[in-house]
């Protein structure tokens, strides 16, 4: 029987180390085959530490972040890595990269999506991207786009979080516990050599929301990842 | 071992039927124990039907409400049904009640919270009683309360849906499938005589919260309840 | 055959005529009676120009309030003018006040009310003076309180513009022209002897909404006032 | 003299029908011209069910949804009915199209406006199509475009209910009493043969709706639909 | 010692003189050299009065409107007043544009920015605008754009007042003492021949804003301008 | 000449510890004489680990908690460290209280005024004190409170992160570089012996601040404290 899938749309190359490598490493190590769709490689924006680099060219930014992308994926388990070189600052979202998002979500239907906040006053990429996550979620399931293929049910889609979490209006309704995997994401994050500023930041993050998750609980939690959901929760019990 | 258990908190004898029954039923058929306290009849403000019969007084309407609860809450598999009396329109509501409400809470530890919206404009004891709930379970977790009891940990609270929900704020963040019990529900509906203009009204909220239920999942469902959490989700998986 | 009837909820004994002056002269003319309860002379905190005479007191401030808000009143075509003197900064509220209101609703059964807004930055008063009115109409709807008695029905809330709008998060969704009785309002302004340095802001306010309301229409229109709406507007037609 | 005219701008074919089907007989039975708008047929998105059948094509899709939208547009008295195909998920709204929506509105100046909601999670045609209704609306004000012509006034616009009200923070603040009407709308609805599992999903609307109209007024009415005012109600009086 | 620098982006050319005459003026008399890029002139959408004069063309608008902006820039000290002349109702905003924008962002490292509000129902450039100047300030910081030109660093963003604040949801949380440059201010708004109509309309907001930074402070003010702030005030100091 | 003057107000012994102790050793560097008004000890709610202690009183606990907040104060410099021992979970707050604010502020007229946030889903003491301090603010505004007095003019308010901030819907509008009191404060917080558990998450608090008013401005700075204005900022500049 096939394995149940995920799926991490990140704006560039590195979001989804930082914001979502705790839920893909839990999910991956609960069998979960989780694709990545890392749409830039963040090479224009948000790569100032090569850029300080002499000599520095596009075409090495790009290798170099792809290089420090597949790394951290490795460690994640992560299982398919794509890049689309859509570029950055701005990115470019058309009705082609639109239907390939399609393809690969009917190609995987998968059991939950992870992407960026509605809104980063820090990033314009970053809600451009989300826009496009749920675009695609919508076109995904209509019968008459490439009738015949199975449509996508509903999965939910779960935001990452931004920046500066207050100044982007993202509020946390869940609190995922990533104690078990936490080893996994610091290893992931210390492939991101080019934003090594961030390492202690996301690390930071990692800790309050362990604390707030134990404080929501009445479990021993240490690390944590939050996230905004978009769709409500169907359940079958409250708790 | 001694089985879980969940508390709601109802302004008046009838809202946990309208609002909550459909989650008390599911529950207590999963072996829960599910404590219901009314903290007031609603013997003025919401028995119109019965203060047009002649010669009507407040006693009578509280021993007709309380006939209606009972009987609603015996067909749904409630546990622990109280009448406090606190009175209604305006329903009264003080130091003396809290710290018996932090007494049930610790008396019981429930797993779950079910109390009212947190606005409404069509009544003022609903979200009287809503501050209060979190009060009471906020002072349970006090260590000095009553120093020596066990304190209260940090259950979820999931507020009810009001009359009209866009004009109260309120927005569901849970749906529940309530179509195992909704036999029951409707059952426990049908006790409440005196109010018997709301039956219609809450069948067909049962039948969109199902419907949307449905559409916000891949399942099939007909029937549902939806919540708004107050506190957030603390997760070891996504999905 | 009755006349139609209003009700006017002012925190402060001037509030009536800055923020609604207008609403009441023009539905006077149209042969309403409106009554206007004044909790309060706004004695303590809004007087400070009688309090900078030598040897004022307490007594003398509201004497002269109550001077100034009966000239205003017969300017504007009150029908029946109150003087609950509840007392200011802060103002008290208690049962006994709120049955007192619920009587007044019953004995006239307005056919819309007015009060201040649901928050105010720069005063206490008003928004506790809004929860009061909001909760008196709710007890005067409900048929335990006062049995026999011809409950309230469904009157619709319009709330004031509070001084600092935005800062107060008061939003007007309904724009009146008060063109036609315009005169009348500055003339009951200018009986505010004790207020001068608010007469010509009330002026410019009026002038900016009436501005508004002719942007928001094809209408030609001078002089407004704002309101915002509680609860939603049942109609027969759209326009 | 020359009739009231109406704009309803519907992002698919059979919006117009479950959204505001009552408004449009109501008002057409008041003698008003209305104007309906499809911009796309919904033939990719909103078909499901006429894609089940074998051998389905986009051009039989189309010719299908157009006659029930036809047949729905006589029942209730629609004036002029517009199929403008431009395509679903995505639509496809550019400058050419802006423009036509403009000459529309100058052609008619209507009263008033219908249109989607401003959010809808579920739908990514349905919030652009209210962009773009109100943009056109800003354009056809302007003196600028195509001077000499008729500018537009300031007409009202109202937004229809959503799927599902509150994941698109959409709040009625006008409910329309659709009694008179219900009998039609209902028939226009029966005429969607190809969503019938949404009949009677917006039968149970329009009771809550009408239900929530009764207790928002003091008439007795069945029958509803819900609306969100984009502008400030411009009035000469309150009630 | 260079100069300090400030940037007023404005979408029509007169929006500048309404919105944010002060603040350039008080900038300019402090030794700030103040540069207004007017992305259009408005000449579609904002110059009714003179698309009603007999034979009027678009390019005559265009030059009567860089006139009346030529002089009030005069009047109010500004250093550098661009046309772009992108056209209006719609404006056109491209990616060519859009790097146009931050060359001048690099250029002249301005320590604030100043632009239109986020939402605005009466017009649909303006937002557009803003997320222009948000976008353009974001690209800006990019290290991978233009590599080897300095990045820009944060300079803060200050939001105008859009003609009817409540309803565009603008809040101002800056208040700024225009007094000192009123009579300039004045002037420039006297400049704007073409639209005599809002100048005492916008002499009246500077005296609400005036009056009301009086209220919030211990100064006497008469004249003021709000702002909303995008990112939060870094300060060393409370006061 | 006298001293400027800053007024803290906090809830419970240890909250301006944590929440306000950057700003307070700031300050009272600079001059400014701060006065820290503890409106209890926190003995009930928040003092679990005194209570885990063997024969532990509400008296000891009192004892405890006022050296701790004793200690931290000498270390900030705090120049009036007051203990009004309201009590804790609940908090009681008359208006006997309310007017010994009143004199508080009128005795010091503060230059500016710390406090809580206005919502704290954890803490019902919290936003209850909120309140009471806006209260206060506006009574001793009046001119009628103690006539001859001087009132108090419009010192701005700002509120203090709480626990878990965007479930309060707190967003920090000002952030305080703390840096250079950074040692005070956390040797301030080590005072707090009963809750050493929040040593550490409260340091990387006030790191995650310092990380974004970094990146918020063009400045280095590494240690934060982040405030939420309840009040315009009125300013002669806007940089």
């Amino acid at each position: 029987m096939s394995k149940p899938t995920a799926l991490v749309i990140s704006a560039h190359s590195a979001d989804f180390v930082w914001r979502a490598g705790g839920a893909i490493a839990l999910h991956a190590a609960a069998g979960f085959e989780v694709t990545v769709v890392c749409l830039s490689y963040g090479e224009r924006g948000e790569s100032a530490k090569l850029w300080r680099q002499p000599g520095m060219t596009l075409e090495r930014v790009k290798t170099e972040r792809q290089k420090e992308a597949e790394a951290a994926a490795k460690v994640l388990g992560v299982h398919d890595l794509q890049f689309w070189d859509l570029g950055d600052y701005p990115i470019t979202l058309n009705q082609q990269s639109l239907f390939r998002m399609v393809d690969v979500m009917r190609a995987i239907h998968p059991k939950f999506i992870l992407t960026h906040s509605k809104e980063d006053l820090y990033n314009w990429d970053h809600p451009a991207v989300t826009d496009f996550a749920q675009h695609a979620r919508i076109t995904a399931q209509a019968h008459g786009h490439n009738p015949g293929q199975k449509v996508l049910g509903a999965p939910p889609v779960f935001l990452f979080e931004p920046h500066q979490p207050e100044q982007c209006n993202w509020k946390p309704d869940v609190l995922l516990d990533i104690g078990p995997v936490w080893a996994q994401k610091r290893a992931a994050i210390e492939c991101m050599a080019g934003q090594e500023h961030l390492w202690e930041y996301y690390t930071r993050v990692a800790q309050q929301r362990g604390a707030q998750a134990a404080r929501n609980s009445d479990k021993s939690i240490t690390w944590g990842e939050g996230y905004a959901s978009v769709f409500p929760h169907v359940v079958e019990r409250l708790v």
